[in-house]
């Protein structure tokens, strides 16, 4: 399997899709505000530019791509505002796979910008939209072009498989019983990866750049530490129980690895102070509930906080995000059943204890 | 009817999609190669750039959006590779409005890159591709940032339906009936539009950059020529059919109107003199039969030269460019009638005469 065939959110407008169960996303997004508009402030306060250019990485297709961008044009048009400063181009280059449905990003945006417009009120410069199909892993802006770079939530994918995960048979990713040689497979495939990611940010980057990532990670030092493992564990349960009904072949499971790192901060720090391109400004860890609606926000129309409703929630997002690469591997036909079966397993798990997922927030800067 | 939201050439791979009836401007791209290559080879060698960057606006999607892409790819490489110069960074801004289909372009661009390196052979830099959807009667990029702006049978589209056609009953076009006052109602929006399309553009390249733009136009003074209204005056006497057969109602024809300006060079220098940014290189005027494949090369698998047949062509190639337009205001119903007939007046016509569309296209600089 290549991740970069494989890997898109579920597409359309559907129950199943991206674009109606990412509000656990999209309370990520709201979370970093302060980050974000503090890394603006400073960038522009520092440069006065008359293009601003922003990149969103693994930009993705439904509510929260544009929330990204709203917030960033909203923070560099409220330091322009109190600077008193000329109108100036926004730029922004939205970036995912090329599997990404970018058409409907596209048709979207007269609408989102006559918004922005009356949501900023007065005059804003021209904004730039550009679609930018590639993988992160690699190059794609021209060098020193950028002054902005955000992402959220698409930097725990990795570019590839590991390669030494043989004997991680049913685990699906780092469990408390995978093997050491396991563990070090994917931090060995995470340093070569996000080393890269940096290496290209760093040539695309304009000198005094910065960039805010926010990953799934966790607090801890174990690889295979709950706060990052437990929702694949629980998906390992549930493709264990399609093996024992036999709707599932033992081999296909035990070829079967999910493709992500969640770092520890510390881990994050080895990689950046090793590259070298970059300063860390901070660095963050935050929680939230997989039950999003408890989260105090967005408690819009998902009301059901009964744990088997929950549960409902949870498998929904989940399946948007992670469906296409169980299908490429499993095949369509065993999808109903095993959400339906994950479904349950973390209705159980939630009844008993508090859930949570833990984000790393870094916070760089590309020195002068 | 807003040009912008309408216009969209006919999408996916079905016998009337744009990609499959694309041959006459593909044979036009091919004509102007050696006007494209001179232009890339005076840039290139006066400024030695690191990055590259080419637009073209109404990229489309189909087997020509990436042709013109490799023409000036190769362009730049091979005038590279003779200064013996270091590899260089080429970034492509393909343009086009909003409902463009950019998904199926973006996912053939890892094979296309593939093709692309092997013909070139040896290194090339990092290719970038960009998606930029909007208009080209407003802004796209940013000030100063592109090098290279190329355009292809794109802006003889104007940006709105000219003031003042109401007197220009069944003619649908410009015609040798039509009053003075709508000759002159579709000159002043051709005057407005390429006038807007010039500042854009001026403010967007580089000093010393420059622009090559093929357009329908014509040779002669009259607008109302038959070197550009004529293939109009058939589509308006198949229309004028299915009025009589009370398929389409005489007051929905009488409101409709090609959205084109087929320009003379005169009317365009007049025009780049006027705006003042540009000084033009070369304009030339240059013909293609409407039966491409009578035309000496793409004689590919179409090889049915009897007057029937090419009518068949050429009404199966206008469809899959108008076909959108007209269904917005006649509804898809009449569509199938509508273009067999519209193909036996084009066959008629072929058997009695030769019928060719006129280019005009014009290389212009904007002083450094």
């Amino acid at each position: 399997m290549e991740v970069v065939q494989v890997l898109h959110m579920n597409g359309g407008v559907g129950d199943f899709s991206y674009s109606n169960n990412s509000l656990l996303q999209s309370k990520v997004i709201s979370m970093m505000r302060p980050i974000v508009e503090e890394a603006i402030n400073n960038l522009y306060c520092s440069s006065f530019l008359t293009t601003f250019t922003i990149a969103d990485l693994g930009c993705s297709c439904g509510p929260n791509t544009l929330m990204v961008v709203s917030q960033v044009i909203k923070a560099v048009e409220n330091v322009r505002g109190k600077l008193n400063k000329k109108p100036i181009e926004h730029q922004v280059l939205l970036n995912d796979l090329p599997g990404n449905d970018f058409n409907t990003i596209f048709k979207s945006l007269p609408k989102f910008l006559e918004n922005l417009k009356l949501e900023i009120g007065g005059y804003v410069g021209p904004c730039l939209f550009n679609g930018v199909p590639g993988s992160f892993y690699g190059s794609l802006f021209p060098t020193k072009s950028v002054h902005f770079i955000h992402s959220s939530y698409s930097l725990h994918w990795m570019m590839d498989v590991p390669e030494g995960l043989e004997e991680n048979k049913r685990n699906i990713y780092m469990a408390d019983a995978s093997p050491k040689s396991v563990l070090k497979a994917y931090y060995n495939q995470f340093q070569k990866d996000f080393s890269l990611f940096l290496k290209c940010r760093a040539e695309e980057l304009v000198d005094g750049g910065c960039m805010i990532l926010t990953l799934l990670g966790r607090s801890s030092q174990n690889p295979a530490s709950k706060e990052c493992s437990y929702i694949w564990e629980l998906l390992a349960l549930a493709l264990n129980d399609l093996v024992a009904q036999g709707m599932i072949k033992k081999e296909k499971l035990e070829s079967f690895h999910i493709t992500k790192y969640m770092p520890s901060p510390t881990e994050i720090k080895i990689e950046v102070a090793k590259e070298g391109s970059f300063v860390i400004d901070s660095i963050k860890v935050s929680q939230v509930d997989w039950n999003v609606s408890n989260n105090n926000q967005f408690n819009k129309g998902i009301s059901d906080v009964s744990s088997k409703g929950s549960g409902y929630n949870v498998a929904k997002y989940m399946r948007a995000v992670i469906e296409p690469i169980l299908i490429s591997h499993f095949g369509e036909e065993v999808m109903d059943e095993l959400f339906i079966r994950y479904r349950e397993i973390i209705a159980e798990r939630m009844a008993e204890e508090r859930t949570q997922f833990f984000n790393v927030t870094v916070s760089l800067t590309k020195p002068k």
